[in-house]
């Protein structure tokens, strides 16, 4: 590491200042690291995907990359790849069938089809910062271009019928600031969390070509927190009463927050630093202003789940030219 | 809900406030949950475990749990609760299997075996946040008595030789705070992370017992991210030097901290919260004064992981007066 004494970033985050403004534009091209000391590594382990850029050949694997989905539950991400296969027509030998990546590390599964990868981030901004710093170092050191990122979810929803589609166009923390904090070296460094306003207005056109449900989009509030930090009642803990609760969640509505989820702040605020062009689209399965829990069926549920998943694939189809 | 109007929780955090002087003992006894609102309700459906207090019949399935195992990767519990099934001399029937009873959720996963059960918790903060409040609720509707609670880990060490074991007397953040904060309704609470000193000690009076390694007791430092977070020079971004690296390192392990992680604080927040006895108990398995990277081979790390596992298998044989 004695190389990287007196190595600087190519970006510090002070030129980056200008961010908070929302003026960086997440730009197509090749993946840049703002880190310099990774060139400098004899190996980078990409310890939670079980990857490395010696023991693997990343550019071989990884190279055509396009696309990379992230959403929170591993067996979801695995019926995405499956779902993929049939909407890129993408052929598969007899006695094959897609195999799971990173099956050495059980923290993430990874599924590659074509120019699509399939990730799973868990639960949670720490969970989904791993995975997204690693994925990240894998389309850098496997030279990918022109790469586009998505967060397919699920969220309550504020004041929507459950169903409806949200896209992202800002997340914000829970008390409502759009920015992601990050504990570093003994400073509380901010990093905002914009994301790109073009892809948004793509998706909801594609997404609002079905009328059997509304796509929307808004501003996306992102706790650390399920219970109280979404202003449950029904958590192990609670010190506040359904007017507070009430008062709250109107309070942030008014404010022009469609849905709450766990991971929005993490995914805009890195994909932004990153410069790539990225997006969040979550159905939502409750509204929140009616009810807590999660009540509606498991086929209701996948129903719903799968909104975001043909929106996202008719994307990705079009931009592949697939007819 | 309109029976929570005029609720208020038995305990308010007011109350509490003297946990922060650490004056708030944990206590055997039935499970208390600081939420009035939980006995309004028509059915607790426990979400992310697949379960429901209405559905399942909590107190004959759950009822003789007194000790609850946590730990990061869903593989890892699954094994560790086979091998308890030998520790504790578990007769299982032929033809029969342990079963993950969360198996439908496919978030955590959930093991029983005789009074001891075996949870994944994901990575980081909020993905241990969720499952902590569910499985509080659970052995709350299950009415269970004189619960302890452990998490075993995997950690980052300061100083220590990989495969050290260290028992946390205290989990601070990354800037060393000694509470959580979950923002609520608005407000930034802070719950402070105390752990049960005796307990401590009894398990590194047992881990002592094996010379072939160290079990220590030390200040653990919880942080959100695992690169930028902790002080790592090989995240996707990364804008400070090897010096300021080991400059912080060497600050917080000069003030007592031990090992870095992301679950402490929000396990020993939550447990001191709900006054239960525990402990949590991690493995190093790198000195991140001497690396970043975790270069330990699967075996190895496999071999370490199983200290916590045997410590903790110990004290509760011990407190079941298994020979």
């Amino acid at each position: 590491m004695s190389t990287s004494q007196t190595k600087y970033p190519k970006f510090l985050d002070a030129d980056f200042e200008k961010d908070i403004s929302g003026r960086i534009t997440p730009r197509d091209g090749p993946i840049v690291l703002r880190n310099p000391h990774i060139d400098d590594l004899a190996e980078d382990v990409l310890y939670h995907l079980d990857l490395s850029d010696k023991k693997n050949d990343l550019p071989a694997m990884f190279g055509d990359v396009k696309f990379v989905c992230f959403g929170g539950s591993p067996k979801r991400m695995e019926k995405f790849a499956h779902f993929m296969v049939k909407e890129l027509n993408i052929n598969i030998q007899a006695g094959m069938t897609l195999s799971n990546i990173s099956h050495g590390s059980d923290r993430y599964v990874l599924y590659k089809v074509g120019p699509v990868l399939s990730v799973s981030h868990g639960m949670g901004i720490p969970s989904m910062s791993i995975v997204f710093h690693e994925v990240l170092k894998l389309l850098y050191h496997a030279c990918c271009k022109d790469v586009k990122l998505f967060r397919l979810g699920t969220s309550g929803g504020l004041g929507l019928e459950p169903g409806t589609v949200v896209i992202t166009d800002a997340a914000v923390d829970g008390l409502l600031r759009p920015y992601m904090e990050v504990a570093t070296l003994g400073m509380l460094l901010q990093h905002p969390a914009f994301l790109d306003r073009d892809l948004c207005e793509e998706l909801q056109a594609i997404g609002s070509a079905d009328t059997s449900y509304n796509t929307v989009i808004g501003k996306t509030m992102c706790t650390y927190d399920f219970y109280e930090g979404q202003a449950r009642l029904d958590g192990a803990f609670c010190d506040f009463t359904v007017e507070d609760k009430l008062a709250f969640l109107k309070r942030i509505h008014d404010r022009g927050v469609l849905n709450i989820e766990m991971e929005s702040l993490c995914f805009a605020a890195m994909a932004h630093r990153a410069a790539v062009k990225s997006a969040i689209i979550c159905c939502t399965i409750v509204d929140r202003l009616q009810s807590d829990q999660i009540s509606a069926s498991h086929e209701m549920l996948e129903d719903w789940q799968g909104r975001c998943q043909q929106i996202v694939a008719k994307y990705i189809r079009r931009h592949l030219n697939i007819q």
